[in-house]
């Protein structure tokens, strides 16, 4: 096998999509930086048990594993950024207030989350922590969308589900409990014959709720179908409420519900949201709140945050354009070393041809020249 | 055990830490664009074969290794860059003639470099393929001086070392040629005690030649120095020649000889380079030719090209000033919301107190407020 192959569903990006990404990621850690968000650097590899504390069996298949030379402890790699930063607000800022943290880095996945999908997704999102409102969650909703717009989606949807509504359903059940791995897994893929299935032996009213929960979908009359087809559990009742306040602190932005879209890794404890965008039928950005996972890090805290895929989210922007440069001669000569470090440090990408070419790169389009005439470098114009 | 301890040598960068890298980076990325370098991005997983192609035992030492479900075979995490861009140059883009890339991006180790040193550094680097004259290895010399510059460190001193004189001497020595790895260590150690010991089956002209090695450092003088205790093997003349000439291509700046300076990972095949700053014994930047690697690949490619750990680099910098930021109250009043808007806009901070509450994130000192005055909001100075 030739060693220039690469694994299956890992790539290389290549100049022009790289940019893309990395100008995305600088407009999105800007905004975060503008709303009070401070940034964080999680590492890649951590001892397992800390990675998959507070998530579910899904992040546990998704996690590589390989072995600690100087401790012989089994590490991780880790798949998902977010219980990394919950444990860096329990544990090592350890504050008492409200503490808004933003990220941005590679993650990996044994297996892709779909044929085409990415196994080494390029992580960016932002958590609030500290406190158990609603109105941290509508920041971050906002804080979410406000990205996406800045960087240049405009025509986005927010979808708003509730894990409660599950849970609710869940605890009310015997039978249920058994299966929640499952349950996420079958309403996720709205997999309504399979959930005939499983719920067979289920009581009768935990049976009705679980294959009603595919179809409430739609706007917000969805909430007040809802309340009429679910039963009426407090748990049920609360999650509800919860989605109808946050439909409305949500303002003017495209909402619709789906209390079916239970999208995550199973540490979600309350109100969660996708984002999609036209032309896409995978969420863009993902979020909610997960008040629990702090707790296995020795301190309980409220938490609400969301996180995006920039190498997804640079797929559906367009091809950049090729940047100007001005092609300069090699030499060492003072005066022309003087005049490229000015017209550098004035933004010009200005690249000096070696000695026997004189190409441009690829991403930039050399349209001006650097010659000497009379003494003097100056710019002409190309072509 | 608790789960919110880390791996030995690996660890969270905490707010104040992460932005002095985030702008590090930008700076030295934006410099490398500035050049007509163009960014890739490759991945943290390869089959092991790729990641290990042209590079020594070290390598391979240093590469935590894992099982891939979808393929079987094993995979290694990158514990360097290097070999990647020039897997992307050799196959991928396969250009005919000169590339500039650059990237940035997170490499790990099994075992760390030192005792201090992390098992996580942030590479940041630039390659230029496609060119053998020393013309390439001066512009990369350059622009890893002019990113230091950038970066705030101005008394900085290029090292330049050549693994030509180390090859010449072995290819001329039966007995050495089985010793090369471990040449290389105590060459970079500099322990003449263990050389005299190695060295003794050797051939006496090798013998004195490995043993001048570690006292040939200084200026410019070591090279008339070396021309004198170095046998005059053909390669240990073009390369004191080539260090010559790179000498005084280097123009202005700092420069010193070391002829036993060999760190990297024996893929280096001609002029090599460290750059040192005050106060700090290890090199923050180090670089040097590597003709040999693309072959690996399908296709042999001139190319020199030098990296530095961002991680590392921000330490040695002084802590970043906190930002200055306002505070706004919660709310979802239409004028409210516009206001903050406007002013993130203008580049403010705008952190909005969530009830209950009224701190400043740390990173940021809320010097200002939004107060509301006869029905507008507008900014009053705090303390």
């Amino acid at each position: 096998m030739p060693n220039w192959l690469l694994p299956e569903n890992i790539a290389d990006v290549l100049p022009s999509e790289a940019r893309k990404i990395e100008e995305l990621r600088r407009v999105i850690l800007d905004n975060f930086h503008l709303y009070g968000y401070e940034l964080v650097m999680p590492p890649m590899l951590e001892y397992l048990d800390s990675l998959l504390a507070g998530a579910g069996h899904d992040m546990d298949l998704r996690t590589f594993k390989l072995v600690d030379q100087l401790s012989g402890r089994t590490l991780g790699l880790r798949a998902d950024m977010t219980t990394q930063v919950a444990r860096i607000d329990a544990h090592l800022l350890n504050r008492a207030s409200v503490t808004r943290l933003c990220y941005s880095g590679s993650v990996l996945h044994t297996r892709p989350n779909g044929l085409h999908a990415t196994r080494e997704p390029l992580q960016i999102g932002a958590e609030i922590y500290g406190h158990a409102g609603l109105e941290a969650d509508a920041e971050i909703q906002e804080l979410a969308l406000a990205s996406l717009a800045l960087a240049g989606f405009t025509q986005v949807r927010l979808d708003l589900c509730h894990v409660g509504v599950l849970r609710a359903i869940i605890e009310n059940d015997a039978n249920a409990q058994k299966d929640e791995s499952a349950l996420y897994t079958l309403l996720r893929a709205k997999d309504v014959p399979a959930l005939q299935e499983i719920t067979a032996a289920y009581g009768e009213e935990s049976r009705r709720a679980l294959l009603a929960l595919p179809s409430l979908y739609g706007d917000a009359t969805v909430l007040t179908r809802a309340r009429k087809e679910l039963p009426a559990l407090p748990g049920i009742t609360r999650a509800l409420d919860e989605l109808a306040a946050l439909t409305s602190l949500a303002g003017e932005a495209n909402v619709t519900i789906d209390l079916a879209d239970l999208g995550g890794y199973q540490y979600e404890s309350g109100a969660m949201f996708a984002i999609y965008v036209p032309g896409l039928p995978n969420a863009v950005a993902r979020g909610g709140r997960y008040d629990h996972v702090g707790e296995a890090f020795g301190r309980a805290r409220p938490a609400t945050g969301f996180s995006m895929d920039l190498r997804e989210l640079a797929r559906l922007l367009p091809v950049a354009e090729r940047k100007r440069a001005i092609r300069a001669p090699w030499g060492r000569e003072a005066l022309l070393r003087s005049k490229i470090v000015a017209l550098r440090k004035a933004g010009e990408v200005v690249i000096q041809s070696l000695p026997g070419y004189e190409n441009d790169q690829d991403e930039f389009e050399c349209d001006r020249v650097l010659v000497l005439e009379d003494g003097n470098w100056i710019i002409k114009n190309l072509g």
